[in-house]
């Protein structure tokens, strides 16, 4: 069984924009916990005292599938083991298994240590001994090692000499700046294997794009173990990432890595780590992404349709992701007819209300719409042309003001919206103020609606897009998305117009009349 | 010498959330060819009356450096060559060169053309002939063709044959779904090189995180010729990355595929690109990407400040990209002074204006600027910084109304702005009114001000785009470009704000600004 150690809350830190709270970094190894990693690598408790807290908070508790690792640092040139402030802080902080990088490369050695290379492998394999010596297990990160290795291969497997004669439990080859190629990682790893008698493991980054491939060259020469974080975050490129390796090993190597059964957790635990962390997860990720598994092209639909293997490499539920067909005039009928059947089961696919339906989806698209992300606007386009969409309300009116403050820097309350809508020939009118037009109408029409219907006080937006369609100077028309949210249900909808607030209207109005028609108390309170 | 076919106007169109418009196509084509690449794929002039519109654009043009190819599918089971629109289409486009898909599988014979594998032989053999009996020259897309080659490797072969047959100059061998390991992909394209005497060429999509390494895999198997697209957009997961797999031809395999000397334009180039599509270009994107050479841990910083090559797998300026350090800073001098040289050639590299310059600009940054696409502003930018932007005008107020009109679906006129402006010590104040706010502001904007300075009445706007930057809901920070022509010069100019309104208020500022420093009679008429 390949071994995974999950480096999210250690290298993964390194990102640029990731800065994790504690909380953060103890959501995150529960949800890893969860999925089934065997290795969480938590931080450097010597470095930063958020780690040290970590690591303090999970003393003396079991996790039920993983178990924590803290990372650390060989000593410094010419130190003693007894008595470094940062293998003292690995003994103390309450885990049983360290991982301690350590040179591998005589570049390093010379340019950045600025020792001799007797004295590199002096600490590697003393620092090593420390720790083991007090009871602990001990990996080993080879930092450079390939490039190391292609500098001065009897160098860079003397430092591995030394990790092991200091109690090393595995030998984790780093390829730290991501510049090695797959033959290349697939050669070095298999010669490693070769000399030493013990587990070794492989950490890569994707300055090439070719993290993945690189760890799946290593497990295929011989490594045992992978590192990697979720989501590939990391510094410059990032790292390896489990969430396109994981489901790699398992489905197409018949290598398993996760517990029976909790491959299907895998998109899951990728979306909520990435929210926890506050970065969107890269749509189009392999396995876990949005669109993964999504379909635009005519052809494309027409074939999963008839049978799914054709355009699809794996069961998107294998995984816990799942397959979503894109309307556009790219799409044909099949596309069109497999999102409708999920909002009107009865309409048949060659019924005359599938006729009205893409009718009526030719002509909005000629006008700028796209509803390949807008499933919200897209059924209530479909109940529409067909006389079932249910009426909450009539907007008779608004008026949005927007001017220039006095300091430009700040646009605090800068518009005013006033909406007046009727709802059961009842009329209400409010007003709203906001950090620019848009916002004071969506403050300003949430308020009014409220008043009717008291649920759309728990829906808010969780996304926004504007695109400019054509090159009309500033009256080009534009097209705006929303990804609105009740806390339970996210959905997305569309508007279009030569007017960006009208644009935005309509798509805040189809935002709450979806909400209503599917996910709250409709009943207007008169 | 590796050749490059770049599929972004085909396959990437493809990809949830890109649409082309035909301006978009141009452009993009424009700037692909700028780089270098020898092939570009335009889109379907059958399928697509966008496409054909485009081809019809080029007819009778030649490229600098790249040969534009139409891409079509084979005739129909059942069907003849002669009469079938979709090669009359190709014929009749403009191009002399096509490639053309057909299926290797069985599944997909069996599955989705629903005919016998002799017929399937048939359609590919004289579709082909077809195209090239008429003179151009056909390369062959094998869709599917590793999956084909596992399930039945003589019929895929002998799908090839029949290419051949038919006149095909290249065979493509495409990994539709994705799902293809590099080994397998290695082991299949050498037995392809040696079945045929024929240039074969690879298709990779992304869905394993793969689509780079199986590209190398089948050069380095004897695969001449590469596919893929700019950031690597496409369907699902994307399709191979040309701006991944060109730096590591030609910096780690020594195989040139650019110009000599291009390669410093991939990142504008990838910047560009991503740019006109309005997406936004992954942050940590392998050589391209903002985040690709950023330094963030303080060991490496230190590595990298010692000995460039100790943290950085290639120097950044290789493929024109820039070392950022995310923490100290010395980040994107060079190519400051590079574009500030061009507006102050004053200014020495190593001056206090220099310092003060990047300062402002990081501060800028940090607010949402960026001034890749914004030529005009960097230099009122810099000219500002320097106490050297002269002083045109001064905007006193402005204040936008928009309204709801009656009918939703007429925009005409639903916005009026009134700006009132001071030009030396004399006040204007006029109006406009518009299809939406920043087409009435912009109205009422160049009027008030044309009275003073006439020559902005030969002054409109060209382009106008809209990126939404964080994700606060309706109250997101906004990001406005603008690109603005006086009928002789284009320029760029940028504002942000978190009211919409006010971000475009200041790019259209800067545009007027930027054409009274630089092109116009600029003496005010008082």
């Amino acid at each position: 069984m390949i071994k995974l150690l999950d480096t999210t809350l250690r290298d993964g830190a390194q990102a640029e924009g990731v800065t994790f709270s504690l909380e953060d970094k103890k959501r995150i190894a529960l949800a890893l916990d969860d999925l089934g990693v065997q290795y969480i690598e938590g931080g450097n408790p010597a470095a930063n005292p958020k780690d040290a807290a970590f690591f303090a908070e999970f003393r003396g508790k079991r996790l039920r599938h993983a178990k924590l690792v803290a990372f650390g640092s060989t000593i410094r040139p010419g130190e003693q083991a007894e008595g470094d402030a940062g293998l003292a802080a690995l003994l103390s902080c309450g885990v049983d298994m360290v991982t301690i990088f350590g040179k591998s490369s005589i570049l390093h050695v010379e340019q950045v240590l600025r020792c001799t290379r007797e004295e590199n492998l002096r600490i590697i394999r003393e620092s090593i001994a420390y720790l083991t010596e007090h009871g602990l297990r001990v990996w080993y990160d080879a930092e450079h090692f390939f490039d190391g290795y292609k500098a001065d291969s009897a160098y860079a497997l003397s430092t591995l000499q030394a990790a092991l004669e200091g109690g090393a439990e595995c030998l984790t080859l780093c390829d730290t700046n991501g510049g090695s190629l797959p033959d290349e990682v697939a050669t070095i790893v298999r010669d490693v294997c070769q000399q030493f008698d013990a587990p070794v493991g492989i950490h890569c980054h994707n300055d090439c794009g070719l993290a993945t491939a690189c760890s799946l060259a290593a497990i295929q020469s011989g490594a045992t173990s992978v590192q990697g974080t979720m989501g590939g975050i990391g510094e410059r490129c990032g790292n390896a990432d489990l969430c396109t390796i994981i489901p790699i090993l398992e489905l197409k190597l018949h290598q398993p890595c996760l517990p029976e059964g909790h491959l299907t957790m895998l998109t899951h635990t990728a979306r909520y780590v990435a929210e926890v962390m506050n970065l969107s997860l890269t749509e189009r990720a392999p396995f876990v992404g949005h669109t993964a598994f999504s379909h635009k092209g005519g052809m494309h639909i027409d074939g999963v349709i008839k049978h799914a293997a054709t355009f699809e490499q794996i069961p998107p539920e294998s995984v816990g992701n799942q397959r979503r067909f894109l309307i556009s005039d790219q799409a044909g009928r099949a596309g069109v007819y497999a999102r409708l059947s999920r909002i009107l089961p009865d309409v048949n696919r060659d019924s005359a209300e599938m006729a009205q339906v893409i009718a009526r989806l030719k002509e909005k698209e000629a006008r700028g719409y796209t509803y390949e992300n807008a499933d919200g606007s897209f059924a209530l386009m479909a109940l529409d042309t067909l006389g079932r969409r249910p009426k909450f309300f009539q907007v008779a009116d608004f008026h949005v003001l927007c001017h220039s403050p006095m300091n430009m820097q700040s646009v605090d309350k800068s518009a005013q919206a006033y909406v007046k809508v009727e709802v059961g020939g009842k009329e209400g009118i409010n007003a709203g103020e906001g950090d620019g037009p848009v916002n004071a109408l969506d403050i300003a029409l949430r308020k009014t609606l409220a008043d009717f219907y008291p649920a759309i006080n728990n829906m808010r937006l969780k996304d926004f897009k504007v695109r400019v369609l054509d090159m009309g100077g500033t009256a080009s028309t534009v097209r705006v998305s929303i990804e609105s949210t009740d806390g339970q249900h996210v959905w997305s909808t569309v508007g279009v117009s030569s007017n960006i607030i009208q644009a935005c209207f309509k798509a805040l109005v189809d935002s709450i009349d979806f909400m209503l028609t599917y996910y709250a108390d409709n009943r207007p309170k008169l």
